[in-house]
């Protein structure tokens, strides 16, 4: 049995919920997965339903699942709300106790989406970059962090960017591991010129690097990268980096290519236990209309078939059954381009339960 | 009288100033300026000479000089060295020592270089973004920073991220300053749903705010800041950060125009004093033989003039020499195009001379 936690969540996310379930359902029957479901909130819906964006329940829910698969949270509904109980902090709160460190964010180029970047096709096509990020430690959990007054009265905020060599290990080996599987060239980002906790980091990826002997390490700093992804990004293949560069270096790396409502993610635990999620938000602007795109979600189930539970075959026909629908010429409205046939969020759900 | 301290750097900065220093001294005799120039040295040339990447004498004659021309630090003959002497740790004393919070960093398509960017010309053509860094508070500078070993033998290092009220209100200030002398729509990048700090940043910002009506002010994180600048660049006129998110979201921005050769950029202190430099590196690649670009160098002379001497007449002079060079279809290597003439960095300077 494979007991996966579905968590909807917020805006679009109900809407894409529903083609990525219709997709594992029919890959359940299809392969034989053994997959059972169970539904719960997250973020808002959760506020809404149980006062808390991640209620005690939901997260024992999601302790005793095989593997969670996310919508998407937050929108301005619950923008005003004590910023200790918004839609996000439910979704940092689930990695967090979960231990979901790995979070695995490929920017992927899809030839027949090649147009809709807004960068030259001769500098994206082809374009295969797996960011790996560091997603429970770094300053978004470091202690302390505080708001205080200063003796000359003047307000003052501060927060803390620890890692431990063992948070720095884990992470990188995650890293190395995928470049073995992939081009066996691994860039750790850091900004080692400056922060004392970057030098922690590239010493460590240093020490890990050599239990990888084939794999191509080098190292460079965060502006550079944000540089080297707009001038070359196809020198890349895996991109190593802590928990803030890596928010920012994997949505500038998924917005290359120009398909955003194209890319799954998966955030890991130590074991095999993984949330799986579409890069994309809650697009509140588009939510209810049936127009938003499902398959970032739908490559998300794919995604989870492969990294939690090994069902290679399952989620490779998910992967050329996505693939067949853009051969076939349909498109929802972000990724819509002439020549091309635009649907909906179930049509596109129906066609890639046709195509496998 | 005005003493400006030149300070040529490593690499190709000596190269790149030599052109800066010739273009200013023809702009000094023509709008009668009342220029007085003195030279040291910075970052590895200073610890090769002083055994220090700033020395003691060096700060003092940039604290008495009026405005600094910097080239550019760093190269791999320091690499190996200590890491607190290394050339980089000279900028940053430089930087902090004389309170150069204000970081000015333009990023300007030149319409006869569109063809250089990495992106579609629609997307870029007549791009002209201001980024707004702080420059001396924030993670760079912040303390506690520290490295030790914990109780369980692991390895560990932290940095802290701090601001005060005052650091967030006067770098508020200048961005609004900004934007009230360009297109008043200022973009205010931080990471509030998640740093503490960033809660701190964006709520001076609005009280700032109140002091300038006619500026429109938006709010975005840094993660969909640095989406946002690959997808529609356009959208932004002024955009002010924080000294880390500054790092990288100038650095991608400014290889938006593909011609980062071309990009000056200031950082001013609470006065007028200002410390002036082109945006990219030493480029030790090509040190040394005559090709490197020094029209960023060059229009870092016309940003001093602007706004630290308010030579309005002269500043504007020399932008238009330049733009009369690209006119002319000059192009050393970095911006070198189909049909134009390739040239060397003294045939460069010396046709800016001309062109005054
Ligand atoms: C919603 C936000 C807290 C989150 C993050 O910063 O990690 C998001 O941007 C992401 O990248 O998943
Ligand atoms: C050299 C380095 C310390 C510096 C910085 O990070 O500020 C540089 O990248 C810059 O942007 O001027």
């Amino acid at each position: 049995m494979k007991n996966i936690l579905i968590l909807p969540g917020d805006g679009i996310g109900p809407e894409i919920m529903a083609e990525a379930v219709k997709v594992l359902n029919v890959a359940n029957d299809k392969f034989d997965l053994g997959v059972e479901l169970s539904h719960d909130d997250l973020g808002g819906a959760a506020y809404d339903r149980y006062g808390v964006p991640l209620a005690d329940e939901t997260l024992e829910r999601a302790r005793v699942a095989d593997a969670i698969l996310l919508g998407a949270v937050g929108g301005p509904k619950w923008d005003t709300i004590d910023p200790a109980l918004r839609p996000e902090r439910g979704l940092l709160k689930i990695r967090s106790q979960l231990g979901l460190f790995g979070n695995l964010r490929p920017a992927l180029l899809y030839p027949q989406l090649a147009a809709a970047s807004t960068l030259k096709p001769e500098v994206v096509s082809g374009l295969d970059i797996l960011i790996v990020r560091e997603l429970t430690g770094g300053i978004y959990f470091g202690q302390p962090r505080e708001r205080k007054v200063l003796d000359n009265g003047e307000r003052m905020a501060y927060d803390t960017l620890p890692y431990s060599e063992s948070e720095v290990r884990r992470i990188a080996k995650v890293a190395f591991d995928m470049a073995m599987v992939r081009n066996k060239k691994l860039c750790s980002v850091d900004k080692a010129n400056v922060l004392a906790s970057s030098q922690l980091w590239r010493e460590v990826v240093e020490e890990v690097a050599r239990d990888y002997p084939e794999v191509e390490l080098s190292h460079m700093y965060v502006d550079n990268a944000a540089m080297q992804l707009v001038r070359a990004p196809k020198q890349f293949d895996v991109i190593v980096t802590d928990n803030m560069f890596g928010d920012i270096l994997s949505d500038q790396a998924s917005m290359l290519t120009g398909s955003i409502g194209m890319l799954p993610s998966a955030s890991l635990d130590a074991g095999n236990k993984g949330m799986y999620e579409p890069c994309h938000g809650s697009a509140p602007d588009i939510a209810g209309q049936g127009v938003a795109n499902p398959l970032a979600t739908i490559l998300s189930v794919s995604m989870m078939l492969r990294y939690s539970f090994n069902e290679v075959a399952a989620a490779d026909a998910i992967e050329q059954a996505v693939s067949l629908v853009l051969d076939q010429g349909l498109r929802t409205g972000d990724i819509m381009a002439e020549g091309c046939q635009k649907v909906g969020t179930v049509q596109m759900g129906d066609a890639v339960v046709a195509a496998l």
